[in-house]
């Protein structure tokens, strides 16, 4: 039972906003791609793209694009999650299967011991992140992934108690 | 680093779609649930919820709002995803919270050496499964996991080149 330990990564991924200095490999960063790649999505269209990010200027052009801007700034290496609009073939199935993706690369991240969040607000700015990073509308923002070696494991998390998100047992 | 399978649960599961009669335990559905439910969502909203379902005149009744009713009628048990309309904050980011939630109910059913398939063609008719399992419409169907014992180990799969999912390395 090898994989019993996929629980254990799902129990102790936090979200993790503050790293240490030390660089996240591209080999690591295409690990973590590659995880997200084998999400299921609707009719196996795997709309998901990626853009990685490790250079420092355009890493600072990006964090000023949204109110977490020093979590970008501290992480040495972000993913920027697209969808291609071109792949899609229904929206509710394409956005599930991007957080299937997500989660997948936040599980490969725990999994190589480091850590990362995943940044929502900065959507508030899509075209200005399109713009830095010279993608056409056909590729529309989905979320920025902050990634680095966590400076702390201090990080608490809850949540609802089963009994109030398991509507029924039939 | 007793994670590294988590890895090994992302790249070996596959869509399971044909099940052995061997029985779902309520425990295991509620371990697949658990899991599901450590997703990360904006702002922790958690949005989701469940049915579980393994009586056998209802999963019939479910079966036959979906062209895929041989998946359902042969699958043991049946996790049906539900969002929470009045837990929903931002639309796109719900549909992936769910999404990234899924992901985790189906890495736990291959760490509990069950097989899963997701099941998203039945929400053209999710009205009607909401009826079946008397739901308001405060709740709206995000997909059906159908859950067993796999029938077979020979399901394969594959993905794009990684080339073709990375835009740009920065």
């Amino acid at each position: 039972m090898t994989q019993s330990s996929a629980l254990a990564a799902i129990y102790n991924r936090r979200s993790i906003r503050e790293f240490s200095a030390e660089p996240v490999s591209l080999e690591q960063l295409r690990e973590i791609i590659k995880a997200g790649s084998w999400a299921p999505s609707g009719l196996n269209n795997q709309p998901w793209r990626f853009v990685s990010v490790i250079d420092h200027s355009l890493k600072s052009a990006i964090a000023e694009q949204t109110k977490y801007q020093h979590i970008i700034q501290a992480a040495p290496a972000l993913i920027c999650v697209y969808i291609d609009c071109n792949a899609i073939y229904n929206k509710v199935k394409d956005y599930q299967a991007t957080g299937a993706c997500i989660q997948n690369m936040l599980l490969a991240t725990e999994t190589l011991a480091l850590g990362a969040v995943w940044l929502g607000e900065i959507l508030n700015n899509k075209e200005e992140v399109n713009r830095l990073l010279k993608l056409s509308e056909q590729y529309e923002l989905m979320a920025v992934i902050a990634i680095g070696h966590p400076a702390h494991h201090k990080q608490t998390s809850t949540r609802k108690d089963l009994n109030e998100l398991i509507l029924n047992q039939l």
